[in-house]
């Protein structure tokens, strides 16, 4: 595709659409938005102006501008992405949703909430909680991501095992088309099935067909009563034996995570944090909840006996909130820690059948000892979505880092498939996994994939490069 | 659209692909093929040869020859749709998957089963009840209908207000594309990401993008504890008041179904049946469920008191399998009994957000003498999803009949529109609603979906005329 440049007269336009301080163009307030929480001198690419738009009708005349002078739009939440979705590749106009961040309307008698997209996702549980409700959808970084990208992605999070990710709670949205039209999708309904679900659609297509402005979100009742395990393995391979055994004979958890043993340690010590037994091979916190706090210790305590059986060496039940706060935190820390620690590495997602997560663990000892590097492991199990994370190995250098890499990610994604597995359980295509994507997707589904993408969008302005390219 | 005839020749081509006993064109056989379970004499369509080919291999070939030769395919299951889906309205060939019918796989261990989809629905709970599953997603015809004509329809049934409907068991699929490749769809995954969620495009789409051949479908456990509730109110608005209010502050039941006192006495006489208090005004049936008796008899108690504050004269505790099944078979029976009576009427099934559909009731009344004609409900009450049911005037002639009717539905939907709602919550739109659908939807949400229409069915030849016309 060629794109036109960025001109002073567009910016001028864009000031008169959006307003003079909603547009800046200087590359040191840019930087921070060429790139998210991929490797920045890898993927990121600084955009041509940003704007932050505070309406849809906004959004709609920037879009229809960017069709008329053919420039390309890259939507971007809080950055927080982990595939590069988000990053202005074709430079152009970069548009965050920040400024809108407001809640528009709380209806506790349907149990919906609807908001603009650049609201925190946090902020809404703290909205609603003292109602007695909560949105489950979350991912982990719910304290700075935003709907917005949570939508992109079809974000799902620590506590989708029972809950489900983003896109079962998408109720109805506004979406501002790829060729600038408003449109609202779906509404507060149980049921629909008048014409396509297209907000579906939208749900998970990473900014290429259309930008959300808001979205209805359907939220349950807030569990009163909650029960945490953390429970500890000799090695990795028996503690992801036993995730299988509880998904099909125990209660559904909310969670079932699974952290192998340096991935506990890199956590503990950016925390500077200690957990019982920071020793053991590997462990898997699971969390259990419900409305009646003596079931759910009877559930977790036969989960626990379930665990027991299958090879663990000790079970811990977090009896406060502190506790439980406390092992939450390392393992929501374990990749902003590893960051830290080995800042060049990639962080995978891959998903596969439950039943076969099992499978998965031998084939990165076997990929870890071929390559000789280290491929720390974690994520969550109970949906067999593992974040394994291939890490540089501080001998190599970065040419041959690269190499390892592609030829080592190409390979994990292998198996993957041959598992019945797919590349990307929650972080999504974006820029890093295209080629993967291309290399692994039937032909067919790529191209229905590319119908709807010409359809929608016939001048290829709305994210392009994320996911797949058209020829 | 210009389409061209099945010659004999083509007919000869049909038979070298499935084999000559899977071709037929005689008019008596073709009969049962030329309507569903709308009004036969409004609706029907003869198909100018109908094909039950036993492989996705045929299906693709079938495909192929249609788009080669410009001949429109209707896909078909039990033909025991609601709105015309399934009727071949410019003939053509009628695709049958009725000996597609067998269970390619049943994995305990991922808790999914995967069957073609000229499975009765009823047969996979049949199947997998043995081990203590179940699938929950099922409509109230599942007895008589397929899985494939369920996905086409996003079919939703009695248990949908805490299971939901059919397209959140989908998991997976294999899929004749309206050009005739074979591609797969989705996977044994609880999450995924790679790629556009195409699969959940085409649950719901009415088969008319494509032919859905098999799919896998996620099981849960089967619940082991029940409690059916059926609580009396002297009018109709008293029982659907007390819907958003136990939504809101209850347990959420398995099922919340409504039915007023004609549809009621309705079914009573078309089974020979008697229910306590017949006479009452309207009625809610109630159900609970979950793996511990004692709590789901709490959680219903629960319920029970919460109809007895708001308005309900009387509430009776199904307590045995015996009397559950005869209140449940009331309420499945009740469309086939108008069906019966009142064989000249038009069955409804408008959706509209929880809160709203106290405001439903007097419109209905309202509508109901403003044309002088009944206007019988009962419904999934739990989602919003009502089946008003216009019946004809025995006094008035046919003529007025369909000039009320058109009348009659307008106004339905407009009001339905007004409080959030749409016009089909689970039969879909089909040939029967094509028309309002145009009047009540987005003209840029339309062309959305006839974008993805054209780029993926260039010929128009997959299900032609059904939920829109391309122009």
């Amino acid at each position: 595709m060629k794109y036109n440049l960025v001109t002073l007269e567009i910016v001028e336009e864009l000031k008169r659409i959006c307003g003079p301080k909603n547009v800046f163009s200087d590359e040191e307030k840019m930087e921070a938005y060429s790139h998210d929480e991929t490797n920045a001198a890898e993927y990121g690419h600084m955009p041509e102006v940003v704007v932050t738009p505070t309406t849809a009708e906004e959004i709609s005349q920037i879009v229809k501008l960017a069709n008329r002078e053919l420039i390309p739009i890259t939507p971007r939440g809080a950055g927080s992405g982990l595939s590069g979705g988000a990053i202005p590749i074709f430079g152009g106009i970069l548009l965050s949703v920040e400024k809108m961040n407001k809640v528009l309307d709380i209806d506790y008698g349907n149990m919906m909430i609807t908001t603009e997209t650049g609201i925190v996702t946090n902020e809404i549980n703290n909205i609603i909680k003292e109602k007695g409700l909560f949105y489950a959808g979350y991912p982990m970084s719910l304290e700075t991501c935003y709907l917005g990208g949570n939508i992109a992605e079809n974000a799902g999070g620590g506590k989708a095992v029972k809950y489900g990710v983003t896109g079962k709670y998408i109720m109805g949205m506004e979406l501002v088309t790829p060729t600038g039209d408003i449109v609202h999708l779906g509404g507060k309904l149980s049921k629909d099935v008048t014409g396509y679900d297209l907000k579906q659609l939208i749900v998970g297509s990473e900014g290429t067909l259309g930008i959300v402005t808001n979205a209805t979100i359907r939220l349950t009742g807030l569990p009163t009563a909650k029960s945490t395990l953390l429970v500890l393995y000799k090695t990795p391979k028996d503690a992801i034996d036993t995730v299988p055994v509880i998904m099909a004979k125990g209660t559904i958890p909310v969670s079932m995570e699974f952290m192998d043993k340096l991935s506990v340690q890199t956590a503990c010590e950016y925390l500077n944090e200690s957990l019982p037994y920071q020793q053991a091979g590997a462990m898997l916190l699971i969390e259990v909840d419900g409305t009646n706090q003596e079931q759910v210790e009877l559930d977790a305590e036969a989960i626990g006996d379930l665990c027991m059986e299958n090879g663990a060496i000790e079970v811990y039940v977090a009896d406060n909130y502190t506790t439980q706060e406390r092992i939450w935190s390392v393992r929501r820390n374990i990749a902003e820690a590893f960051k830290v620690v080995s800042p060049i590495q990639s962080l995978e997602d891959i998903v596969v059948p439950i039943s076969a997560i099992p499978d998965i663990i031998p084939e990165l000892d076997r990929l870890s000892e071929m390559y000789d590097i280290k491929i720390p492991c974690y994520g969550h199990a109970g949906d067999g979505n593992l974040h394994a994370t291939l890490v540089k190995n501080p001998n190599h250098t970065m040419e041959h880092w690269h190499e390892i890499e592609a030829k080592a990610l190409r390979e994990l994604y292998q198996i993957t498939k041959k598992l019945g597995g797919k590349i990307s359980g929650e972080h999504g295509i974006g820029v890093k996994r295209k080629k993967y994507m291309l290399e692994n997707m039937d032909p067919v589904e790529l191209s229905l994939m590319k119908g709807i993408k010409k359809a929608w969008d016939p001048n290829y302005i709305m994210n392009p490069g994320k996911m797949f390219d058209l020829e």
